[in-house]
């Protein structure tokens, strides 16, 4: 019996309030509505972000919300004015989106679609304000147009990538973030040439992307850099070829890796977001030639601060959002990257937990202990 | 008679002592020693870094010395070993130079060569330590490897440029420095699109020349930003489409720039030093795509500051030096642009003194009334 038009009860875990565990609740998931498609969400991992708004330290905490953004699944029905999707499509839905006819989508260079680009602040529909989400009569907030802890969600099609039919979605929903911007870093942004060095700042699951994109591009040394010696045996497996630990050295871990390599890595990728790292970042790449790339979110109140002379001396300082992917145009050659063995997917993936035992992946992250927790909605 | 392997006396102009006028002296000038050669300058420009220099600001004054560096000359003798320019090649000599076997040499990217990179503080030849000039027996210091304020001048090989036999070296004397970085800067590094816009900071000859460049890459609009209201109209020449006077507004300028643009123009190019000027210059580019080139040599103590959101958000930062321009490799194709019209030289020429009015070269830069003055030493 088709559900297309229907309202579809089903679990979600809802964050009724900041930090306290979520709860699974039967929902109540509105139809899509003109631009918009519900997607059965199969599998869903969990990043960073959602455990940083959880524990509210977003600006403005919006609950209940359902979080969730790291997913596969597959389109259920489709709303009004929807052609490019259709039910039964396999999808990932991201976090920011591409409408394809803004500055940003026109552009090549830019993925940061005036539209749909990532907000973190709103918790409602685009097109009505409103949620599409209802829980014991109550509205539940949306979280980056996706919330993917939900068995059925919904999104706005820009939101929404279609991936290749084949594809395995326990592993490739982890390509709807995390794994994805680090790559997209260094394959896209940093850009670094066969044989050149690259270090790497961060050893959590972006950073070992951005390593694993080192790794493809033949990279001849990847120097990861973390706080945590913990991390180094495991970066080993994402082409992690030397390590540097700040915290063993008295002088500024830039000037520790410009000595390793003779003036200056070739190319970096900065994916913490402490602005000291993002500092060392730029001062440890080559004059002449290096580029630095910024991954990780700052605080609102951090200054970036260099001398200018190492802006001079030919060196270039770039940001990325999303490693530069274009969500709908660009994630499905991602896909294929996977599909065709050349990316390692499964490395990234420590751990994986039923549905009903969401609340552990929340444990595994904040404990350090996985790259990614995969969450089986499909059980 | 051939002067080769003699002693040559000739005039130069010598500075004795900072901020005094020069004077012109009778000097004797050794033969060129291995990998050097001997060049007849036949017109010098006078650039700000002369200045700079003569008003013995830079770290360590060393006086008495010959100024002098944006020149164009012919090959009067060779030292030993040298065997890619001969005795009556046209050459452009250069502060800076391009050894041809450094890894910086040797990358694409780079133009800062290990060797011959400018080195202000260094007064004597690489090869022995010894100055090539002595006046009424006093060895006199050479500066950036060039002293263009002699009739005759020893360089070394790497740092002197051979060009086109034809072009006329009373023009293309401007293009071995101040021009060519403008240039360079917007042509190599900011690489405008046909139909973007961009803005450049500081209106001398260095931004007209950055502008000049935005003109030959087709941009649609060239905003200027100048504390003073007098160069505006100069500017129009160099294809400057409209002005902002930073003192005219009470917002930052980036600010008043982001507003005329719809978020920013496609790429700036910075050419004051001033500190504020970079931050300026970074800030006022659209972001998802905006690339930023700094170009002015700021001071010692500077610190370039900015949220680090302004770079997440997909905008590039750049410094360049002498406009990423290989001296030996490229400094001859941007003669061809002057030589096939391409590039207007002549408009950034606006004074000529003969070698007797050196001092008067001083005046005009001093008082803002010139953009480039020749210095005639054929006279």
């Amino acid at each position: 019996m088709s559900t297309e038009g229907q309202v579809i009860r089903c679990k979600a875990a809802v964050a009724w309030e900041a930090n306290k565990p979520l709860v699974i609740e039967e929902v109540e998931v509105a139809p899509p509505q003109a631009n918009e498609v519900r997607l059965k969400i199969h599998f869903t991992a969990l990043c960073h972000t959602d455990v940083y708004f959880w524990e509210a330290k977003g600006q403005n905490p919006l609950f209940p919300r359902i979080y969730g953004h790291e997913a596969a699944g597959i389109v259920e029905s489709v709303g009004p004015g929807v052609t490019d999707l259709q039910p039964g499509d396999k999808v990932l839905p991201v976090f920011t989106g591409e409408c394809k006819e803004c500055p940003h989508c026109k552009s090549e260079e830019s993925n940061m679609c005036d539209l749909l680009r990532i907000n973190t602040e709103r918790g409602v529909m685009l097109s009505d304000g409103k949620s599409r989400f209802t829980c014991k009569g109550q509205p539940i907030y949306h979280f980056l147009g996706t919330s993917t802890f939900s068995e059925y969600t919904v999104c706005h099609v820009g939101s929404v990538a279609k991936i290749n039919p084949a594809a395995p979605l326990d592993k490739v929903c982890v390509l709807s973030c995390g794994i994805s911007t680090g790559l997209g870093a260094t394959l896209n942004v940093a850009k670094p040439k066969k044989g050149q060095s690259v270090a790497v700042f961060g050893l959590g699951a972006v950073g070992l992307a951005a390593a694993e994109g080192a790794r493809l591009s033949g990279a001849s040394r990847i120097i990861g850099v973390d706080l945590n010696p913990s991390r180094f045996e495991e970066a080993k497996k994402f082409g992690v070829t030397e390590f540097v630990n700040p915290k063993d050295h008295d002088k500024p871990v830039q000037q520790v890796i410009a000595e390793m390599t003779n003036g200056g890595v070739d190319r970096s990728v900065e994916c913490t977001g402490s602005i000291q790292a993002m500092i060392s970042a730029f001062e440890c790449v080559h004059d002449g030639w290096g580029v630095a790339v910024l991954v990780g979110v700052p605080s609102k109140d951090d200054a970036f601060k260099t001398h200018p002379m190492n802006l001079l001396n030919e060196r270039t300082l770039k940001g990325t959002f999303f490693g530069n992917y274009k969500p709908r145009t660009d994630l499905p050659s991602v896909v294929e990257k996977y599909m065709n063995k050349e990316l390692e997917v499964e490395k990234f993936i420590t751990h994986s937990v039923s549905f009903a035992e969401i609340n552990k992946a929340f444990e595994y992250m904040l404990s350090g202990q996985s790259l990614r927790c995969i969450i089986n909605l499909e059980g």
